[in-house]
């Protein structure tokens, strides 16, 4: 309600889950009320892995952070991203077994998506990219099959181009294709490519949505590479690359970084097999889409242990800035459109 | 706020904590908005009892039922009634993971109240009656002394009259103590006199409290007597053991139910040794408060398994109406003030 005043109308769907979501969703609810943040239903790690083993339930974890980000209660922000340390329900946050929990009791998880969303006051709406119970399998360069986001998320690959699956195939959520059929602008959120975007855009239907959207599509680039997965991608091999996940050259522009971090902050990622995701010229007038450079890199030091802000306790410090980011979509958006 | 038709400024404080004080807190918040419960904090049977162990908390079952019986939200209601029934969290009351959660992420169980209280849109107020980690203990008549109000709850006393107390001395919630001193009506909720009252009567401040306060003070009689514990009592053996337990006779009135339960209920309750009790003219006619007859028995048939409705997965049949004994609370209030 409170945000009628800045209200421009323009309907924004958020693709992706993590803590590139995260970071985006926090700013764009500043912008516009119409906010879809559409997520990734794989997630298998932690206390979201543990509630899916025990429970049958649907991942809850990335649901959890796009509804913190979008939630204006700033105390109950905290209490969803609070992590038992001890007993029996030790590491897991609060927000999981909320979600879990009323999944149970409804039997139905979009309900319970639903009821969290009131209790936290969000802006928008949260809608899972699938309600199907999934996991994302690949087939690496030797030929062996590995089975689940936490898996393969952690693995170092032994080939290229490979393939990506999600068991069993995944409908659509009608809510989320929706969302993307009524957006004005389609956002591919950073993220860990594989284990985070791949089984949101490899979720039957997603690719045809985005292909026949009217909206305007961007993805907002990876800052940088992940050894063993995403070594030596620039720019265009990442947007590429989301193409060819969701089957369709459905991209008007990528947007990417072009602040310099510090040489410590690059020395200490590099020793960690991290680099910078670099802007290929040439690729980059070659290709369909636009190819767009803007600072986009937060000055903010992430020491904050807030309990709401998952961010502050990753070890990444090369971030991008919420206003940023917002900023440069919201500029190439009016600028084209 | 949408009660604000119905308010007719009386205060109204209830002590208890179980179902009784479900029972009454459900039709008073249709009759005025300032209703505090006041809760006693030695439960450590089932769910509480695990998150007393594993996390140090502060007791939040009957907290939990007081919010639940306060609440406008239907849904939330039932989500924090619902148990879950498999996995790590099996037993567990949602209702008391949050309110615990709450308690661990801001080190203050009165605060954790108070969000669960937002969050569940509740009329009136709940309050811990102390925020003193306590735990119930008695001398039974061979001596022994046992600890726990579930050990004491579930036993069969070898004496009467017997000492009651808290460790540590527990000092009262000044909250609670204002809610006491400046109520128009204290009601002691039916329940479990040892196990449910007798916690909450001999928290340190509260019978000088219920002495000095001008509220008209009133104890809404048991249906029927615990095995083993108030076998044979009468309703004001009943009312003066209460009184004894307080440490103070504070008592205006008494209020009995004189509805007739079926003889097949009455029959099937004293195979569990369980008996209505009884109405003594002689004993009545001496006491210093009144003993006041209503017709209070309910003749809903408790079979709805609502996620919200704790009464009706107990076994117990023989119930207070809520509308009933708020009826004859109020109808003994205007006469007599």
């Amino acid at each position: 309600m409170k945000k009628a005043f800045f209200a421009d109308d323009i309907k924004i769907a958020v693709i992706g889950g993590g803590t590139g979501s995260f970071t985006l969703l926090t700013e764009l609810k500043n912008r516009t009320e119409a906010i879809a943040a559409l997520v990734n239903m794989a997630d298998d790690g932690g206390s979201t892995g543990v509630l899916r083993d025990e429970l049958g339930a649907l991942p809850p974890g990335d649901i959890r952070q796009c509804l913190v980000a979008l939630s204006d209660s700033p105390e109950l922000r905290d209490l969803f991203n609070y992590r038992f340390d001890e007993g029996s329900f030790k590491g897991h946050a609060f927000g999981n077994i909320f979600i879990s929990a009323l999944e149970k009791m409804t039997g139905d998880f979009a309900k319970g998506v639903e009821l969290a969303s009131e209790v936290l006051n969000i802006t928008g709406v949260v809608e899972p990219i699938t309600l199907t119970n999934v996991s994302l399998h690949m087939k690496d360069g030797d030929g062996t099959v590995i089975e689940g986001e936490y898996e393969i998320g952690n693995r170092r690959f032994t080939g290229n181009t490979l393939d990506f699956w999600l068991e069993p195939r995944a409908e659509a959520n009608p809510h989320a294709l929706k969302a993307i059929e009524r957006a004005d602008i389609v956002l591919i959120a950073p993220g860990n490519l594989y284990g985070s975007l791949a089984p949101a855009l490899l979720v039957d239907g997603v690719g045809e949505a985005l292909a026949a959207s009217q909206a305007m599509k961007l993805y907002i680039c990876n800052l940088v590479t992940k050894p063993g997965q995403t070594d030596g991608y620039t720019v265009t091999d990442f947007a590429d690359e989301i193409e060819r996940l969701a089957g369709t050259k459905f991209l008007d522009a990528v947007i990417y970084n072009t602040d310099q971090p510090s040489q410590a902050l690059l020395d200490r990622y590099a020793s960690e097999g991290e680099l910078a995701v670099l802007y290929d010229e040439e690729k980059s007038s070659k290709a369909h889409y636009d190819v767009v450079g803007a600072g986009l890199l937060s000055g903010r030091i992430w020491r904050n242990k807030s309990a709401s802000d998952p961010i502050a306790s990753t070890r990444t410090l090369i971030r991008h800035d919420p206003v940023a980011a917002a900023d440069a979509v919201l500029e190439y958006y009016h600028a084209r459109s």
